[in-house]
């Protein structure tokens, strides 16, 4: 089974940035970790601060993957070509978030993903990753 | 581990209502095999129409089990006394759906939980009970 | 033919409450009338102030009886629940008000039911339910 | 007694226009029906797209007949000029829809003339004006 | 000078019509009254119930009379086409009102007119129509 | 004189429950204090988490007792059904709040009871209920 | 006849602001013109920027004049405590504009004034204030 | 082939209204051009400045024509019926607008017919017909 | 203890004003009564239809009375600046209405004052203030 | 004559992506048959996912060019930034729709592209292109 | 070069009111800093919690100084009048804020006043106004 | 003392773009200008119109450089990645506008970045620059 994992702006200061929100683990102690959990899963890892080149992958994977675990960020709100992109491929997705985006701003209750994913998981920090590729286990 | 599982209104008839959104698996089977899967875990269910009688439960079991996960499907929508019950209680919730609620009417939406929960677990059909139980086992 | 009439909140005080809106006569000496008029259908009646309690009523008939017809009241304007209920039994559901709701407060011409009822008939006084149940006869 | 019956715009396609949403039903074959059901009733009948003809016919039975049945179709949602004719007149108007508008467009929705009528017959196909004509006879 | 005062829907019932809100005077003999009064000036009179009658007299007069003054009664609050037709012709245009819309429902505050037009009078019953000629003499 | 008080979901947690927001005494305490205090006064006291509930308390005690005193707590934002209960009733009804509801959630801003009591005391913590019960005194 | 006409803020301005919205002739002028034109009345006139010295003109002359012609300006989109002086006193009020404020930006268009004068004069000029005083003559 | 071009309110006046949004060309000039241009076409023209004939219209050829081109103008942005008419239809409609309406007022944004329409060319001043007319070449 | 009253905009004609909503009570008489109920507590008085005034008087008294009760009238649903004093003095300060508020016009829901205040008291005519004093007494 | 012509993301999975509303044909075929069709048009073709590239390529034609074709697909609806190198360039603009973007969800009915275009083109599947490219030869 | 600084209600409690918003130094420090540090500036100063004595003061200097620095505090978001005032002038005007008012409450992020300045400074704390004066020597 | 400057889209265009709103000065020019006046910064200018390059550089020296200057164009209205950037280092950002958006499109008033900013500089034209470093001197 092949994931691949998805994440977009600003998720490569994880560990630096706005700790009370996000933790203090860096995503690539993160990703180490998966990688130990899941032995019999090849998972791969991919992060853009820029919108299109979560499109491109999405485009590249999406059609030979066995599924696609995406944490688009701030993009989440804004963005209505990665969620045409979800439309438009046949991998499964399921949509991570690492906070509760419910118990924040306004702004973050919209998500323009979500309408197109396979499932949503919110709010369990860096273990939202665990629990998503979970899913594809069943 | 103790955790209660908490199901809402018409979550009764699944297996008999609306197969194509929720599936034709009666929630019966699905607990045992919940607790077939979960064997260190005690599980515990309950299941009303009746939003005040979800209250109710969640004080009860509030301050004493390890965990709950709720699926308040419709009241979901509209209880701000079911979010006042899980802010006033001290064992962390997951809010679990069936379905995934984004793909359907705008007013499904809004969760009157969501602010007050730890994570969500959204739209993995039945197996979302599963993973909501799997995030209190890290 | 077994149809089933529900009425929600407030709908035990007819006779008593407000009676420029709703005239002065009890609901009782309605039933009695309607089944007089009605002398080959078998009519059940159904009060509840509480909203799953009008939920655990529509799971219970909505399988076996021909037909029922709901005044939800209050609950007609809050309930997502109720509205689920319509829609996951099998029996057509006629919505009924006795008043013309239209006339009244704007959060009164919102109804959670009416997008999943066969039919409504609003504001012929209690003549509106001898007009629903006239519908079940065609 | 002597009724109207009044329809507006593209209900004069009756029976060839959107017949999942209609039925396949002409209104002259439904008019004559009417007719032989209630032999007892002058019914007229008059059909415009005009949404001004539709308010001179208001206005020319409005004072000497004893009801009036429209179903002001697209009108419905957009004529604060239709609302007022119905408001300026003596004659009781009861509003027909023979589709039910609640489970159609948002657009459908809100109704220029529930507010100003006698009751609401909605969604009962045909039938709806049986029961339409049958109010008055209570 | 040539003025052509243009009435919309329902105001041929005036003196009939809701009383309360327009008073029990005929537009006939207000129309007459006027002409008594403005003796120098040509006046004309039109009222039509349908939208685009009232757009072919706005067309007809709108270039070669001193002025037009309208009350498009319920058009107000729905008629681009109306202003359209006040944008595209050379004589200057008074709206008049004999009620004061602004108390009435909320709909009724809402003019397609009146960001088109040289002036607004509304609110001083039949003599609104007295004060909109007046105001040509200037 | 006879007054009842009438609390809504989660009240029954009062001392257990966000005590910055709450304060940390228990309402039992709290109504020992009352019953003190107003001696002369027949004070009874009722608490429920279900809506139909109160529902049912406000009518049974609404045409024969002084006055009601309602904290509906979650409900105050959600229930039509309450407000239509307070209208139905002969008892004057005094809405009381312990927070300032006003300085707290968007959605707690809005009261479906407001429009139909007697009057409104919010924010003066349990003295609430001391000066609700004062105002009958007048 | 006593007439007050007020001036609220910015119109003291007239003739040196913005002349293209409100041309070029000062209110001194204007008020001189308009007294030799309706040598009958007496006419009264009182500008201030300050909004609840417009409330204090309104209270001192709204119980003891033939009737108030108030221009009030920015305060007419924002002064709810205007509008409640207008109800509050027995004295007949015309509300004025100079320009067509329809035309204008959006929050131009909303009044706090107009659903409690006799009427409104919006759009002609200086002229307005003759049309204003003119309707007191009917 | 057959095509019929429908022009709505105010249409008549192109040449002399408001030249600067619709250039100072008439519309039978226009007419005449387009049917030297398309020869191999049978091109028919209808203008009227009243909704219902131009549902009438649209009824009329809406079965045996091959195509309608219609630029409804004002009703584009009010009329559900026109919409309705459109949906009711088995010939296919383009919508056509001369000005390119999203850089006008907001309300000229919104269109009832669009949903209904199989193609849309617009802000192409006169030339939006030519390439309406082609679309029907392919 | 020192208390100041302040009371806004059209406040000076209660007793005069609107009777029906404020009751026939002249304030002086209202304030003489308060002194003679509250002996113990040293009362001011101050009223203003000038909303800076008003902040004047707040900024005067807020850092050495004991407590302020106001009553801003229309200047409640408008004034950012009086809440801000409100915010930036150390005296508690209570929300006074004669009327209930939440049953009057929709903008009369919306208060400035309410998100700074101790508390509110509603609804209970010229009682109110009693009630407010009451407050500072626990 | 230069033209170029610019997709938006997503449409470089034509004739992969959501066959249903998009078709089977790939935009490079599509490309060379608009080549054969406009032979003496200098046809040019760029697609990015990235909207800063889109905008690159914008400004990079923009002044030398004679036209410019763009869907903007997703970015049609977000993006102010290409909306606004539109308006800095001189080349005139065409913006084009494969299919009609009215007739499906709600936030694909607004443009940030359309109030700076020449003209629009809509919902005639891939032939959009060529009567884009058409109405640059008027 | 003179320049007339003005600042809006409760400015007056700098160094007083909220002193985490606002520092705690007093405003007349603040203004001594500024003449010596704009030694060449004739500056003046002008404060009050009057919405209409800031117009006037506006209007006095507004034709003859150099330039205002205007920070109207609250009623930057409430006043119209102020706006207006601004429009009226001919001195180029400086809005100023002393807190970041975006990451503050919602209705501060509105300004009646911004569309009609020159430019706008906010956040930097007193220095604001430093900054401000300094934009008046470009 | 490290300042870096980020433009944002379509600023690469300055002194060539829509000069009545943005001057006729290269930003070249405009940078050249800036280090002579401020000698003894290290002035750093980058500019990129894709979103996630401007995000890339904010991350890059947001860690190092004493202050960041953004002028994010047309992202400031949309990106929520922008915002997130700023919120996730060190430095303190300083947002700058050249045109006043204030008196500009309504969706230009919207600043995603503003909530995060120490401070905004906006309307002064290029002078902007000038005055967002000279903020950092004190």
């Amino acid at each position: 089974m092949k994931l691949q994992i998805i994440n977009g702006p600003n998720l490569n200061l994880l560990g630096t940035r706005e700790k009370k929100i996000y933790g203090d683990q860096d995503f690539n102690e993160c990703f180490k970790s998966l990688q130990s959990t899941f032995k019999n899963i090849e998972l791969h890892y991919f992060q853009s601060n820029i919108e299109g080149e979560l499109i491109n992958k999405i485009q590249e994977v999406g059609f030979n993957f066995n599924g696609i675990i995406i944490n688009a960020a701030a993009y989440t709100h804004t963005s209505v070509g990665i969620g045409d992109a979800i439309r438009s491929i046949t991998s499964p997705v399921v949509e991570v978030h690492i906070s509760n985006t419910f118990s924040r701003e306004e702004f973050r209750h919209k998500s323009f993903l979500s309408a197109h994913v396979k499932g949503i998981v919110s709010g369990f920090g860096l273990k939202s990753y665990d629990l998503a590729i979970t899913s594809f286990l069943y």
